[in-house]
Protein backbone atom coordinates (compact mmCIF):
# COMPACT_ATOMS: atom_id res chain seq x y z
CA UNK A 1 0.00 0.00 0.00
CA UNK A 2 1.09 3.51 -0.77
CA UNK A 3 -1.17 5.47 1.07
CA UNK A 4 1.57 6.92 3.50
CA UNK A 5 3.84 9.64 2.54
CA UNK A 6 7.47 9.34 3.81
CA UNK A 7 6.65 11.91 6.64
CA UNK A 8 3.36 9.13 7.43
CA UNK A 9 1.02 11.94 6.25
CA UNK A 10 -2.09 10.37 4.79
CA UNK A 11 -1.31 10.78 1.07
CA UNK A 12 -4.67 11.84 -1.05
CA UNK A 13 -4.03 11.09 -4.99
CA UNK A 14 -5.56 13.03 -7.96
CA UNK A 15 -6.53 11.70 -10.92
CA UNK A 16 -2.78 12.16 -12.40
CA UNK A 17 -1.18 9.99 -9.56
CA UNK A 18 -3.23 7.40 -9.93
CA UNK A 19 -1.92 4.93 -13.12
CA UNK A 20 -3.43 2.03 -14.80
CA UNK A 21 -2.87 -1.67 -12.76
CA UNK A 22 -1.90 0.04 -9.97
CA UNK A 23 -3.32 -1.86 -6.46
CA UNK A 24 -4.32 -1.01 -3.15
CA UNK A 25 -5.40 -3.18 -0.24
CA UNK A 26 -7.05 -2.51 2.26
CA UNK A 27 -7.25 -3.27 6.26
CA UNK A 28 -9.58 -6.11 7.48
CA UNK A 29 -13.09 -6.11 9.14
CA UNK A 30 -14.54 -9.13 11.04
CA UNK A 31 -18.02 -9.86 10.53
CA UNK A 32 -20.22 -11.45 13.19
CA UNK A 33 -23.43 -12.66 13.62
CA UNK A 34 -25.05 -9.91 15.94
CA UNK A 35 -23.86 -7.31 12.93
CA UNK A 36 -25.42 -9.20 10.36
CA UNK A 37 -28.78 -9.22 11.85
CA UNK A 38 -28.51 -5.40 13.11
CA UNK A 39 -27.85 -4.50 9.31
CA UNK A 40 -30.60 -7.31 8.07
CA UNK A 41 -33.31 -5.44 11.01
CA UNK A 42 -33.14 -2.35 9.03
CA UNK A 43 -32.30 -2.57 5.74
CA UNK A 44 -32.86 -6.45 4.42
CA UNK A 45 -35.27 -7.84 6.87
CA UNK A 46 -35.27 -11.69 4.96
CA UNK A 47 -34.96 -15.10 7.25
CA UNK A 48 -31.91 -15.83 6.13
CA UNK A 49 -30.05 -12.31 7.13
CA UNK A 50 -32.48 -12.64 10.31
CA UNK A 51 -32.38 -15.96 11.97
CA UNK A 52 -30.13 -18.48 12.05
CA UNK A 53 -32.92 -21.28 12.58
CA UNK A 54 -35.18 -20.09 10.47
CA UNK A 55 -31.89 -19.72 7.92
CA UNK A 56 -32.35 -23.25 7.59
CA UNK A 57 -35.62 -23.62 5.39
CA UNK A 58 -34.23 -20.90 3.00
CA UNK A 59 -32.25 -21.17 0.07
CA UNK A 60 -29.24 -20.23 1.18
CA UNK A 61 -29.60 -22.69 4.08
CA UNK A 62 -27.92 -20.88 6.84
CA UNK A 63 -27.40 -17.24 8.06
CA UNK A 64 -25.76 -15.05 5.71
CA UNK A 65 -24.36 -11.64 5.76
CA UNK A 66 -27.12 -9.40 3.36
CA UNK A 67 -25.21 -8.68 -0.21
CA UNK A 68 -25.50 -4.74 0.80
CA UNK A 69 -24.24 -5.50 4.15
CA UNK A 70 -21.28 -6.47 2.17
CA UNK A 71 -20.95 -3.39 -0.20
CA UNK A 72 -20.93 -1.31 3.06
CA UNK A 73 -18.45 -2.84 4.67
CA UNK A 74 -16.47 -2.96 1.12
CA UNK A 75 -16.92 1.23 0.98
CA UNK A 76 -15.90 1.37 4.76
CA UNK A 77 -12.71 -0.20 4.35
CA UNK A 78 -12.13 1.50 1.08
CA UNK A 79 -12.73 4.69 2.73
CA UNK A 80 -10.46 4.09 5.79
CA UNK A 81 -7.52 2.66 4.27
CA UNK A 82 -7.98 1.12 0.86
CA UNK A 83 -8.81 3.89 -1.61
CA UNK A 84 -7.03 7.77 -0.54
CA UNK A 85 -8.72 9.65 -3.22
CA UNK A 86 -8.03 13.31 -3.10
CA UNK A 87 -11.57 14.87 -2.19
CA UNK A 88 -12.86 11.38 -1.21
CA UNK A 89 -14.91 8.58 -3.02
CA UNK A 90 -17.08 9.73 -4.79
CA UNK A 91 -19.07 6.57 -6.79
CA UNK A 92 -20.93 7.55 -10.31
CA UNK A 93 -21.98 4.17 -10.85
CA UNK A 94 -20.73 0.43 -9.73
CA UNK A 95 -21.15 -2.93 -11.55
CA UNK A 96 -21.29 -5.43 -8.34
CA UNK A 97 -21.36 -9.17 -8.02
CA UNK A 98 -21.93 -11.36 -4.96
CA UNK A 99 -20.03 -14.98 -6.19
CA UNK A 100 -19.96 -16.38 -2.52
CA UNK A 101 -22.12 -16.17 0.75
CA UNK A 102 -20.81 -14.45 3.48
CA UNK A 103 -21.03 -16.67 6.92
CA UNK A 104 -20.67 -14.80 10.36
CA UNK A 105 -16.88 -15.01 11.38
CA UNK A 106 -15.59 -14.19 8.63
CA UNK A 107 -12.57 -11.28 7.97
CA UNK A 108 -13.14 -9.37 4.82
CA UNK A 109 -10.60 -6.85 3.22
CA UNK A 110 -10.43 -5.09 -0.67
CA UNK A 111 -8.37 -5.41 -3.31
CA UNK A 112 -8.05 -2.79 -5.01
CA UNK A 113 -6.99 -2.38 -9.16
CA UNK A 114 -7.34 0.78 -11.50
CA UNK A 115 -8.60 -0.30 -14.67
CA UNK A 116 -9.07 2.80 -16.42
CA UNK A 117 -8.41 6.55 -16.42
CA UNK A 118 -10.24 9.16 -18.65
CA UNK A 119 -10.14 12.92 -17.73
CA UNK A 120 -13.46 14.60 -17.99
CA UNK A 121 -13.93 16.62 -21.72
CA UNK A 122 -16.50 18.97 -20.20
CA UNK A 123 -15.48 19.23 -16.80
CA UNK A 124 -11.28 19.96 -16.82
CA UNK A 125 -11.17 20.00 -13.41
CA UNK A 126 -12.05 16.03 -12.65
CA UNK A 127 -12.10 12.52 -14.46
CA UNK A 128 -13.11 9.08 -13.70
CA UNK A 129 -11.36 6.47 -12.43
CA UNK A 130 -12.98 2.61 -13.11
CA UNK A 131 -11.31 0.65 -10.64
CA UNK A 132 -11.86 -3.33 -9.73
CA UNK A 133 -12.26 -3.86 -5.90
CA UNK A 134 -12.64 -7.53 -5.04
CA UNK A 135 -13.86 -7.95 -1.18
CA UNK A 136 -12.23 -11.29 -0.02
CA UNK A 137 -12.55 -13.41 2.91
CA UNK A 138 -10.09 -14.77 5.24
CA UNK A 139 -8.90 -17.59 2.53
CA UNK A 140 -8.95 -15.58 -0.09
CA UNK A 141 -12.24 -16.40 -1.66
CA UNK A 142 -13.65 -13.64 -3.20
CA UNK A 143 -17.26 -12.75 -1.92
CA UNK A 144 -17.78 -9.43 -3.76
CA UNK A 145 -16.42 -7.97 -7.05
CA UNK A 146 -17.51 -3.85 -7.44
CA UNK A 147 -16.25 -2.58 -10.68
CA UNK A 148 -17.31 1.24 -9.95
CA UNK A 149 -16.41 4.28 -11.73
CA UNK A 150 -15.53 7.15 -9.37
CA UNK A 151 -15.01 10.61 -9.83
CA UNK A 152 -11.69 11.80 -9.34
CA UNK A 153 -10.23 15.61 -8.70
CA UNK A 154 -7.40 16.62 -11.22
CA UNK A 155 -4.22 18.19 -9.28
CA UNK A 156 -4.85 21.96 -8.84
CA UNK A 157 -2.68 23.96 -11.01
CA UNK A 158 -1.53 26.12 -8.27
CA UNK A 159 0.16 22.62 -6.96
CA UNK A 160 0.83 20.99 -9.97
CA UNK A 161 4.94 20.39 -10.22
CA UNK A 162 5.61 21.44 -13.79
CA UNK A 163 3.47 24.92 -12.98
CA UNK A 164 5.45 27.89 -12.81
CA UNK B 1 -49.23 -2.84 -7.07
CA UNK B 2 -50.15 -6.50 -7.22
CA UNK B 3 -48.56 -7.95 -3.98
CA UNK B 4 -52.20 -8.94 -2.55
CA UNK B 5 -54.20 -11.52 -3.50
CA UNK B 6 -58.20 -11.21 -3.37
CA UNK B 7 -57.92 -12.36 0.24
CA UNK B 8 -55.41 -9.66 1.24
CA UNK B 9 -52.75 -12.22 2.11
CA UNK B 10 -49.68 -11.41 0.84
CA UNK B 11 -48.47 -13.07 -2.45
CA UNK B 12 -45.03 -14.79 -3.14
CA UNK B 13 -44.63 -14.93 -6.84
CA UNK B 14 -42.72 -17.78 -8.60
CA UNK B 15 -40.93 -17.30 -11.91
CA UNK B 16 -44.23 -18.71 -13.79
CA UNK B 17 -46.03 -15.54 -11.97
CA UNK B 18 -43.64 -13.20 -13.56
CA UNK B 19 -44.21 -11.65 -17.02
CA UNK B 20 -41.53 -8.91 -18.86
CA UNK B 21 -42.94 -5.62 -19.04
CA UNK B 22 -44.55 -6.41 -15.51
CA UNK B 23 -44.21 -3.17 -12.67
CA UNK B 24 -44.42 -2.80 -9.13
CA UNK B 25 -44.04 0.17 -6.81
CA UNK B 26 -42.93 0.11 -3.03
CA UNK B 27 -43.95 2.01 0.07
CA UNK B 28 -42.05 5.30 0.94
CA UNK B 29 -39.56 6.32 3.18
CA UNK B 30 -37.95 9.79 4.33
CA UNK B 31 -34.69 9.82 5.02
CA UNK B 32 -33.60 12.33 7.11
CA UNK B 33 -29.92 13.88 8.88
CA UNK B 34 -29.74 11.79 11.38
CA UNK B 35 -30.64 8.26 9.23
CA UNK B 36 -27.95 10.18 6.83
CA UNK B 37 -24.97 10.58 9.67
CA UNK B 38 -25.77 7.52 11.47
CA UNK B 39 -25.22 4.83 8.29
CA UNK B 40 -21.89 7.53 7.26
CA UNK B 41 -20.73 6.87 10.57
CA UNK B 42 -20.97 2.61 10.58
CA UNK B 43 -20.33 2.49 6.53
CA UNK B 44 -18.96 5.26 4.66
CA UNK B 45 -17.28 8.45 7.01
CA UNK B 46 -16.71 10.97 4.86
CA UNK B 47 -17.33 14.71 5.32
CA UNK B 48 -19.77 15.43 2.88
CA UNK B 49 -21.97 12.34 4.81
CA UNK B 50 -21.29 13.25 8.02
CA UNK B 51 -21.54 16.93 9.04
CA UNK B 52 -23.27 19.25 6.91
CA UNK B 53 -20.91 21.87 7.44
CA UNK B 54 -17.93 20.28 6.81
CA UNK B 55 -19.56 19.26 3.30
CA UNK B 56 -19.47 22.56 2.22
CA UNK B 57 -15.77 22.69 0.70
CA UNK B 58 -16.38 19.27 -0.57
CA UNK B 59 -17.20 17.89 -4.07
CA UNK B 60 -21.25 17.90 -3.26
CA UNK B 61 -21.26 21.16 -1.16
CA UNK B 62 -23.89 20.21 1.17
CA UNK B 63 -24.82 16.82 3.29
CA UNK B 64 -25.84 13.98 1.07
CA UNK B 65 -26.59 10.22 1.29
CA UNK B 66 -23.80 7.98 0.85
CA UNK B 67 -24.98 5.86 -2.70
CA UNK B 68 -24.39 2.53 -0.60
CA UNK B 69 -27.25 4.12 2.07
CA UNK B 70 -29.67 4.62 -1.18
CA UNK B 71 -28.80 0.72 -2.01
CA UNK B 72 -29.81 -0.45 1.20
CA UNK B 73 -32.94 1.91 1.68
CA UNK B 74 -33.83 0.83 -1.59
CA UNK B 75 -33.13 -3.01 -0.53
CA UNK B 76 -35.36 -2.48 2.34
CA UNK B 77 -38.45 -1.42 0.39
CA UNK B 78 -38.12 -3.81 -2.56
CA UNK B 79 -38.38 -6.38 0.75
CA UNK B 80 -40.70 -4.80 2.63
CA UNK B 81 -43.45 -4.09 -0.44
CA UNK B 82 -41.84 -3.26 -3.87
CA UNK B 83 -41.37 -6.95 -5.19
CA UNK B 84 -42.99 -9.77 -3.50
CA UNK B 85 -40.85 -12.78 -4.82
CA UNK B 86 -41.21 -16.27 -3.34
CA UNK B 87 -38.52 -17.01 -1.40
CA UNK B 88 -36.68 -13.62 -0.86
CA UNK B 89 -35.10 -10.98 -2.68
CA UNK B 90 -31.48 -12.92 -3.74
CA UNK B 91 -29.53 -10.49 -5.97
CA UNK B 92 -26.90 -12.23 -8.09
CA UNK B 93 -25.42 -9.48 -9.53
CA UNK B 94 -26.50 -5.70 -10.11
CA UNK B 95 -25.76 -2.56 -12.11
CA UNK B 96 -26.22 0.70 -10.05
CA UNK B 97 -25.92 4.56 -10.85
CA UNK B 98 -26.82 7.31 -8.76
CA UNK B 99 -27.75 9.95 -10.90
CA UNK B 100 -28.97 12.89 -8.53
CA UNK B 101 -27.42 13.01 -4.64
CA UNK B 102 -30.15 12.08 -1.82
CA UNK B 103 -30.89 15.32 0.49
CA UNK B 104 -32.11 14.93 3.67
CA UNK B 105 -35.89 15.26 3.68
CA UNK B 106 -36.11 13.55 0.62
CA UNK B 107 -38.83 10.70 0.45
CA UNK B 108 -38.30 7.81 -1.73
CA UNK B 109 -40.04 5.17 -3.63
CA UNK B 110 -38.65 2.45 -6.06
CA UNK B 111 -40.58 1.74 -9.22
CA UNK B 112 -39.29 -2.15 -10.41
CA UNK B 113 -40.22 -3.21 -13.59
CA UNK B 114 -39.13 -7.05 -14.95
CA UNK B 115 -36.69 -6.84 -17.93
CA UNK B 116 -36.37 -10.73 -18.74
CA UNK B 117 -36.88 -13.63 -17.44
CA UNK B 118 -34.63 -16.97 -18.02
CA UNK B 119 -34.95 -20.68 -16.67
CA UNK B 120 -31.84 -22.05 -15.24
CA UNK B 121 -30.43 -24.49 -17.64
CA UNK B 122 -28.70 -26.60 -15.16
CA UNK B 123 -31.07 -26.06 -12.06
CA UNK B 124 -34.41 -26.61 -12.71
CA UNK B 125 -35.62 -25.47 -9.61
CA UNK B 126 -34.86 -21.80 -10.55
CA UNK B 127 -34.58 -19.08 -12.79
CA UNK B 128 -32.92 -15.05 -13.15
CA UNK B 129 -35.01 -12.88 -13.31
CA UNK B 130 -33.80 -9.21 -14.45
CA UNK B 131 -35.59 -6.17 -12.99
CA UNK B 132 -35.04 -2.41 -12.98
CA UNK B 133 -35.30 -0.66 -9.65
CA UNK B 134 -35.68 3.07 -10.12
CA UNK B 135 -35.71 4.22 -6.59
CA UNK B 136 -37.36 8.20 -6.97
CA UNK B 137 -37.51 11.20 -4.79
CA UNK B 138 -40.61 12.85 -3.95
CA UNK B 139 -40.53 14.58 -7.11
CA UNK B 140 -40.21 11.87 -9.37
CA UNK B 141 -36.59 12.68 -9.74
CA UNK B 142 -34.68 9.41 -10.12
CA UNK B 143 -31.87 9.09 -7.57
CA UNK B 144 -30.68 5.52 -8.15
CA UNK B 145 -31.31 3.27 -10.67
CA UNK B 146 -30.25 -0.73 -10.42
CA UNK B 147 -30.83 -3.13 -12.84
CA UNK B 148 -30.47 -6.56 -10.82
CA UNK B 149 -30.40 -9.84 -11.36
CA UNK B 150 -32.66 -11.68 -8.53
CA UNK B 151 -32.44 -15.76 -8.72
CA UNK B 152 -36.28 -16.53 -8.47
CA UNK B 153 -37.63 -20.29 -7.81
CA UNK B 154 -39.77 -22.07 -9.78
CA UNK B 155 -43.35 -23.26 -8.57
CA UNK B 156 -42.84 -26.80 -7.14
CA UNK B 157 -44.33 -29.38 -9.18
CA UNK B 158 -47.09 -30.43 -6.78
CA UNK B 159 -48.40 -26.72 -6.36
CA UNK B 160 -48.63 -26.19 -10.34
CA UNK B 161 -51.99 -26.07 -11.68
CA UNK B 162 -51.42 -27.47 -14.86
CA UNK B 163 -49.97 -30.20 -12.90
CA UNK B 164 -52.34 -34.08 -12.42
Amino acid sequence: MADLSPSGEKVALYLEDLQVGQRFVSGAHQIDEEQIRAFAKQFDPQPFHLDAEAAKATFFGELVASGWHTAAITMRLLVESGLPIAGGLIGASGEITWPKPVRPGAVLHVESKVLELRPSRSRPDRGLATVRSETRDQIGEVVQVLVAKLVVLRRPQAESPGNP
